[in-house]
């Protein structure tokens, strides 16, 4: 048999059933594994345990929760999970006590039958996504510890990609499930914008933040995606047209990508084409607007992490990255009138982007258009830092501003060894085209 | 055979089912009455007749789409019909095209067979709660033509009123359904916050704007109310607790009150109280901290409308009716942190209210603390406007904030014939409870 810690969600939940393995010693053998530190900050064995001794007893008799029962997860630091500290890379909020109750999201998989192993570190307060964190460390990428895992689920990311957790919950604002399951070479879905429960989680973005699958394989994301999202038990079978039309966009994001990004990202189409399905190249001028309006308003995150974080800013700004401090005071002051019409342009757009395309089964891309940079490099320059930053956010954010899900799934590995993710971005409350279309180049290249 | 125009919507769907009168003698009795003016500021006989003759058609054949077949309706000028201007109350807006399309909630009337007789006039832009407006004219009160009619749904109110149509349809940002309701007698609902389509419709506030029905009877505010929530056909039979829980606040709601008001209001909660009702008087602190919350950050009108109007502020203000103008820019370069941390205030108090306070079953209050005022006073002196704008609406915008719906129904006459109303708040989407709760003193007081 192989190791404990190899088993997908599917085969693990198949394993259960035949009895081959029992929840209890697959949950033991991550938790041997396991110590707090730059991938987890804090663990939870007892409460692990517990849920996987209740996971067995129901095996035992013969009942089943769905494919989720029993399963090691790991959940990023900013979704509540009762008597634990959720810091959400915070010194600040590490301080605070305990939370009283799980997030109705954590709740929701405690009661499927999930075993949670602890939380995992993240960029403080969810920003940036390349996963530095100057408090708590920076976890190293799974395929290279020198360089950035990504974020800001970068604990998560890294943790799935080791097998240190069987699956992931991270969440996403403007790329931070995508990123990190790019750069460590796993599977990442965001979901629709307001489809998955949010309450119990700490806020960066009350507009666009979402809750979302990290895994190890396109079906794995499609189990844990429909428990958070608490969907019925239904296996990965997906009815897709026999002519796929796939768009990808002649404008943005395959500016200043890398060589071995766009490489990989152009054998991907071929692969799509060589199924028989069409590849159609078009100007989006719509991604381009994306930008250019938060160069005008600001962004989502700016103005609502300013006004939930302030307060934390002022009193306690000293043992707040300076670089996250600098993203949420740079838009300071600004009227109430550069948020209302951010606001209203993303309403408007979300609707008539996918109504414009709607003759098109989905949006490709690179989820990120560089391979992830040393640590060592962007930890010592702030130009560099940002520059980065801006870079791997981009191709991403433009799908939390458009509010469909989209599908992170590797697509590609260079010469190095590192991982290239393919992003399928579809029309909002479709996650299930999204994963389909994404488990087409699954494995294949 | 009483008068054709004096049919409430039930008793005119049940004349049309026996075939006692006819939509389209209906419909001209009504148009035979109507001219563009302080009430009507347009109107749409064609459309009108075409609709009347449709339902006429329908019924002989034995078909009803339900109780608004061939039922004339005034609809606020705020909300878009096809091939008509939507003036919104503006000089400005009535310069621009007619509407390409009926706004969804219009459409939705349309299919039930309703007959549209035109577009009644309002506020500007549907601010103020007063009914003023400079451009087309201030519609005299529908029990006394000197005083106010109440605003912004002024028109609506008094065409209903004054049988110069069979209900409404009015707007409620911050009591501009149930102010005029009040004022003229009638019966006003303000619907639960995003309980119906508001597409195609000029906003004043995106967060709080509500559609809601205005008629001469509870029972035609619920029939009105069903179709334009799209809910199934249903007689008005509710049930209700034998021994119901009235909560009236001790604080606020009677500050600044007129005698007569005050009178009204007591007698209608000793006849809750003869009927064998409970009604507790209890201070609600909740209730003081809305306005307290307003002064601080501004209101979501402000800030919204400045967002939505600012440039047409800009380049027609001399078009733009001063005291409008004044609310709107007030809180111009107020930053974007006021406007969230409203709206995060709203969001938490709009849920703990009603979960504190669900053992009782509606909040009583005077729909306006005050009779209606004279028009020419209120047109003369802007600083009794602004107070008095400011008293009219405070009963009423407690509950836009709280997002349930409330309903106004009549519950007193003064001695010189002006009419008082109660309004009765519930949770959201309990419209059913609102009306039947309000429908227990209706014509007996």
């Amino acid at each position: 048999m192989s190791d404990l810690r190899d088993f997908t969600i599917s085969e693990l939940s198949r394993a259960y059933r035949n009895k081959d393995v029992s929840p209890v010693e697959v949950t033991r053998a991550y938790l041997d594994k396991l110590e707090p530190g730059k991938i987890y900050r804090s663990l939870s064995p007892e409460r692990a345990l517990n849920q996987a001794k209740e996971a067995e007893k129901r095996f035992q008799k013969g009942i089943s929760l769905g494919p989720l029962q029993g399963v090691p997860l790991a959940l990023k630091d900013l979704i509540d999970t009762e008597a634990e500290v959720t810091a959400a890379g915070s010194k600040v909020l590490a301080e605070k006590p305990a939370a009283k109750e799980d997030a109705p999201i954590a709740a929701r998989l405690d009661a499927v039958g999930a075993v949670f192993l602890g939380k995992t570190t993240m960029t403080e307060l969810a920003f940036s996504g390349l996963g530095l964190n100057p408090h708590f460390g920076t976890p190293g990428n799974a395929l290279d510890e020198t360089l950035i895992p990504g974020g800001s689920s970068s604990g998560s990311g890294v943790a799935v990609a080791s097998h240190l957790a069987c699956a992931a919950l991270g969440s996403d604002t403007g790329g931070s499930v995508r990123i990190p399951s790019s750069f460590n070479g796993i599977v990442g879905l965001k979901t629709s914008n307001g489809s998955i429960p949010k309450d119990g989680t700490t806020p960066l973005s009350t507009t666009l933040d979402t809750l979302g699958p990290m895994t190890r394989s396109v079906e794995d994301a499609w189990l844990l995606w429909r428990a958070m999202a608490a969907k019925s038990v239904k296996p990965f079978e997906v009815e897709l047209a026999k002519k796929l039309r796939l768009l990808v966009p002649e404008n943005i994001i395959l500016d200043r990508a890398d060589e071995e990004v766009k490489t990989a990202f152009h054998r991907a189409l071929e692969f799509y084409e060589g199924l028989g399905h069409d590849v159609i190249h078009k100007s989006l001028p719509e991604l381009s607007e994306i930008p250019a309006l938060y160069n005008q308003y600001g962004s989502f995150a700016s103005h609502e992490s300013l006004a939930l974080y302030e307060d934390m800013l002022e009193s306690r700004g000293d043992d707040i990255d300076p670089r996250v401090a600098k993203r949420i005071l740079e838009f300071r002051g600004r009227p109430s009138t550069d948020y209302l019409r951010l606001s209203f342009a993303q309403q408007a757009m979300s609707r008539s982007f996918w109504e414009a395309y709607r003759s098109f089964d989905a949006v490709l891309a690179p989820t990120v258009a560089i391979l992830p940079r040393k640590i060592r490099d962007l930890e010592q320059n702030d130009q560099l830092y940002f520059e980065t930053n801006g870079l791997v956010l981009r191709n991403t954010m433009l799908f939390n501003f458009l509010a469909g899900p989209a599908t992170s799934v590797p697509c590609g590995t260079t010469a190095t060894g590192l991982s290239v993710g393919l992003m399928v971005a579809t029309a909002p409350h479709t996650e299930a085209h999204s994963l389909a279309i994404a488990s087409l180049v699954e494995n294949k290249l």
